[in-house]
């Protein structure tokens, strides 16, 4: 049974609006959508299958009113949230950090691990963005051949950093055009025309926090706990493309032949 | 001695000004500096230490007065002229692909092994930029503590294709601006908010000659035969900036520690 009174919290931003999307587009029929942000977008309506829904301020108490609730916030809200949600009885789908971790929290790539939500869970986790695309590629291999290490390098679009990002690299671009300096707010230099080699917070022995979500995520999912995973995460000056360049190592022998 | 007679050949690339400028700021103080580009150049100068040089249509004949010669062409050029060079006894610096690989032609980054260029040579090649930068890091790595490994992923602006590569960038902003579709010329797909996973030619099981670039000038300057490289090169939408992401794996088990 697909659930009926669904919210998104984030649905401003730019991934509360591609999971709007998905469900616009989804085999759900009779949902009950509410979406929530933040009182700066007080007032604001989104599209939803034709229907002009507004975007409403959260209260402590909506999880009672709520089947499912997606989470495209960050981690402090969901820190704080998904507990309140989860003695609700609201199921939470969380897109940031805060649960990646947790024990008993599936961490799921539908694709590759979906199975996991054959028994229902009062909270799941969606991995990093880059981690879903990494596994994407290395999981299948990982099950067919066994996987021993994974090398990344990532190529991140400003998107990752939310609308905020887009709207810095525009920003810098107007700037270029009128000539004038840009102070970065976002990025830690002018992402315009440019490569930054560092995203998140800094995590000991010169890694990011970024880079070693790829790690213990990766771990997790495959479910490979010495797995071997060093990843260098770099912003590129580009709207939304997101790629990875990624060199693996596995069990097995094999060779390229095999695998194309 | 400082060579009096030096021609720059493709004086009007990217490259080719950049070689104007390192020469202009050179203690190289009695020169006469002559500067050669393809007929579509007819009638341009080029300011050089406050004097306007007329570029020159080259002949066959140029190299017998000259001492030393920057090639910044492409390779067919290289294959051609360098040997008429020689054969004039004019000295030849080659930028381009096609003698690197070469038996008893010095491969030369300075830092590194600029020692080969204690006797005279006819003819040096630069490797390409990519290697250039990566063995910058890794070079000293290798000396110390012995290299077996490089995991390499390129970050490279669009630059690196020359005058025509910034053009079509620059272009294809233009077309975006105007709210036109855009038909790339020197890019396989549109640069412009893009990543393209491809440069230079298909080598072979999925490599680009790029990539294995990579490969063969590495093992030759670091002069370790069976130095294991796998190389992935991305053009990146911005105009200069050209970085990479490198992964060592060294002969002599160090730890991160021991290298910050």
């Amino acid at each position: 049974m697909s659930p009926r009174r669904v919210g998104i919290f984030g649905a401003t931003g730019v991934v509360g609006r591609a999971m709007l999307t998905c469900l616009a587009e989804s085999s759900w029929n009779d949902l009950q959508l509410r979406l929530f942000a933040s009182p700066v977008s007080r007032g604001m309506t989104l599209s939803f299958r034709g229907e002009n829904l507004p975007v409403e301020e959260m209260e402590f108490t909506v999880f009672e009113n709520l089947d499912l609730a997606f989470f495209a916030v960050g981690a402090a809200f969901s820190r704080t949230w998904a507990p309140v949600a989860r003695a609700a009885g609201c199921t939470v789908i969380d897109n940031s950090s805060a649960w990646r971790g947790e024990e008993g929290v599936p961490l799921v790539v539908p694709e590759l691990n979906g199975a996991v939500l054959a028994e229902p869970h009062p909270l799941v986790a969606n991995p990093n963005c880059s981690t879903i695309i990494g596994l994407m590629a290395t999981g299948p291999l990982a099950r067919a051949f066994g996987l021993r290490r994974m090398i990344v390098s990532t190529y991140q679009a400003v998107s990752g950093a939310g609308a905020a990002g887009l709207h810095e690299l525009s920003a810098a671009m107007e700037a270029e055009q009128r000539g004038e300096e840009f102070r970065p707010q976002v990025f830690g230099d002018v992402i315009h025309h440019n490569l930054l080699p560092w995203i998140g917070e800094a995590a000991g022995n010169g890694w990011t926090d970024e880079e070693l979500k790829m790690r213990e995520e990766s771990r997790k999912i495959l479910n490979i706990n010495d797995l071997e995973v060093f990843c260098t995460c770099v912003r590129v000056a580009v709207k939304r493309a997101h790629a990875l360049s990624v060199h693996v190592e596995l069990e097995e022998p094999t060779n390229r032949e095999t695998l194309l």
